[in-house]
């Protein structure tokens, strides 16, 4: 691990007694990672001077990993040809993400440094609508024919090679249409004089130009693999999704779930970088919300005033009652949408999960009942009846909340909904309300 | 996407049919990993004829992808021979996860069957700890050495490239000690005389044996890597890790932190294979010990009972204002857990975020102020000094919910507990009572 703070430190001590040779050769022996991350603490100014001390290659690299404000910062101040030099060596969807940050006075500079190639496949990835497959591929592949043989293959990669984002799978096409598959392992196994429709994987795994990256991320987690090709409608390869781009998928998608579940709009900063305003805005409409759905329980216990004025005892257990609901079902709504996202749970399993969830929502409550039955009796010393309703009160609370927990985000993905949304707080609102209208309606029939 | 049931249902005719060659010609056309899928769900007696119907290399990729219950049957009815060729196809770290599951005699007739190599490979990965670099990485890496001209590596690869989980990346050492990294990719476009030591790149990201697993799945996603080198104390190479067993890791370890932030005890089974009994046993030990909890907050109330008693219109608001504190924290803390364990946050950023959720909370908590301000006077038409209490509250309730649910997480990372433990449902207990503390308090110093 990197101490950041350390080096950003002796950095700027380098810089400010201007020892860029010293500077240079700290920087080389670095991760272009790692080094992006410590340019992104340094001071803005400095970005210049830091960045040209690194060897073009590397300076490539570590662009792409930079920050989007530090990109910025360091685009304008590139003469033409200094940005000419970075973008061709850039991948071309690494320009595109770049490009789809960037405000319209910066993309035009890039557009107008790109060679007209890349310009090309820039336009063909901006037209695919935000989070499709399309959206993420990249169009720099290694494209065979199914007559070459193996060795016309290698010979053809050494040539094209160099420009590819990968070239550990190579794609086998005719007429542009996808064909099949050969990776770099069985060029490499096999005989120099095969040819590729002899050695090719013809079943492949592949994804439409228009079809969610969460869908692609998980193919990638299904099948195990290290690029995905997409292709347009009529089965034409387009280009493909690498690993690395599916897992950065995943990380966001992921966030983005657990954000919603916390009734927080999701965003796609990094915590520390997002301003005080942008996170209120993220966090202040649930909570109204949340907050003004919170007084239908307020007026369900205004109903039953004059109940609580005659039996004060009861409203002791209102917040053990609200919370052990809004507890069980936030266990059965988490773990259903966790399943939903990985795809282990489907629509058609609503009926075997609702009968999975009555058992264990019972087998729940009841162990919750014994234990609040023993207390109220041994501990409180309260009426038997009292002990009786709140009782059975967690009984059908915990096994309705966990019936609506489960459920919910089911019926949710099936009408188009997102289950996140379905989750948690809403979920908690209702079965609060729930469980005051099931306790006082139990308290009515036997205690009033 | 794959309809299971029907093919299932098509399947079990061919097989009632005897129609095994056309089973076969149906099966061989699938993915490995859809085959297993539909293998699991074909009932049990009929496996190993199923699986008698794929070819040798073909039948192994599919049985590393079955669940573990199916392996299980499966190699109950292997003949010895039978799982020689199995156990002979499979990786070793597979071989590893699969050992891992199977009861003691299982065990057993896997190493009896397993060959000289792979019996001692299989050994030096069990013994190192469960969830560290050295439990999930396998020993079959390429491994070449620096004197080696890049024609001598590609011989060396063809000659013992099939055996390798993969060729893409090959590490160079000496003495067993690592020296640095080629790709295939270099091998491929650099000229065949040129010596590994003058291509390889030194600066090699690398884990530690006991390092967690975690840890190293970040080490991923952070430097979008195909595989990283796990070396010993010494640094000698020992192993490597692939990004598919990273993928793996990274998608279990998030499926923990959400179920502890759902307070359910994590388990490692899919949702629609764990046992009724089992999901109660992640549950209902959290469900008990946050009522027991939940009755702190009832004490409150019953202390303020009389109060309540003569100025009934307060109990209203307790749900809102419980609520409100529960959905505030739970946004805090829930957004710090997600960035930790992205490792986007550290504990030396702790005054940072204190000082951000500060200001965030007072935005949110005076927003939820104004509008209930608005509601308490124009719609309840209630006295304007309970309004006060009311709103005052909850700008004191969000701050220090919001400030207990974002330094809690951090504070936990540093005296070594799980962040994703101290989170929602038992700092939403804490922000209960508080709730009802600050209300009364405010309640007693103006209302009565």
């Amino acid at each position: 691990m990197i101490n950041t703070n350390l080096i950003v430190e002796r950095f700027n001590e380098l810089l400010d007694s201007k020892s860029f040779h010293a500077l240079r050769n700290e920087l080389i022996d670095l991760n272009a990672v790692d080094i992006a991350l410590l340019f992104d603490a340094m001071p803005r100014e400095s970005l210049p001077v830091l960045f040209r001390l690194l060897p073009k290659e590397l300076a490539a690299e570590v662009f792409v990993e930079m920050d989007y404000d530090s990109q910025e910062h360091l685009i304008k101040g590139f003469s033409d040809s200094e940005l000419k030099a970075v973008v061709d060596e850039l991948f071309v969807d690494d320009v595109v993400d770049i490009i789809e940050e960037m405000p319209a006075n910066v993309v035009k500079r890039i557009l107008m440094q790109a060679d007209h190639d890349m310009r090309k496949h820039i336009n063909e990835i901006l037209q695919y609508p935000p989070d499709s497959a399309g959206s993420i591929m990249t169009t720099e592949f290694v494209n065979l024919r199914p007559e070459m043989t193996v060795s016309d293959a290698i010979k053809h990669i050494k040539r094209t090679g160099l420009d590819k984002e990968t070239i550990n799978t190579c794609y086998v096409t005719q007429n542009k249409k996808l064909l099949g598959y050969v990776s770099m392992r069985s060029l490499i196994l096999n005989d120099e004089d095969k040819k590729l429709s002899e050695i090719m994987e013809p079943n492949v795994i592949f994804a439409q130009t228009h079809e969610d990256q969460e869908t692609v991320a998980h193919m990638f987690k299904k099948y195990g693999l290290l690029a995905i090709p997409v292709v347009d409608n009529e089965r034409r390869l387009v280009g493909i999704v690498t690993v690395d781009d599916a897992i950065d998928v995943m990380t966001d998608e992921t966030t983005e779930d657990i954000s919603k579940m916390a009734a927080v709009i999701p965003s796609d900063k990094p915590y520390l970088k997002t301003s005080t305003f942008t996170l209120w805005k993220t966090r202040v409409p649930w909570l109204l919300f949340l907050m003004f759905s919170a007084t239908f329980t307020g007026i369900i216990i205004a109903k039953y005033e004059a109940a609580l004025q005659t039996l004060p005892a009861l409203m002791v257990f209102i917040p053990m009652l609200m919370d052990s609901g809004g507890n069980a079902s936030n266990q059965a709504c988490t773990t259903i949408i966790r399943g939903l996202s990985l795809r282990e749970i489907r629509f058609s399993d609503i009926f075997r999960i609702v009968w999975k969830e009555s058992r264990v929502a019972l087998l729940c409550g009841l162990t919750l009942a014994l234990f609040n039955f023993a207390r109220i009796m041994l501990i409180d010393r309260l009426d038997i009846v009292i002990a009786f309703v709140v009782c059975i009160t967690l009984v059908v609370d915990v096994f309705i909340a966990k019936l609506i927990g489960s459920s919910l985000p089911i019926l949710a993905t099936k009408i188009g909904l997102d289950p996140a949304v379905m989750a948690s707080p809403l979920i908690t609102t209702i079965v609060d309300a729930l469980a005051l209208l099931i306790y006082f309606g139990f308290a009515s029939a036997l205690l009033f």
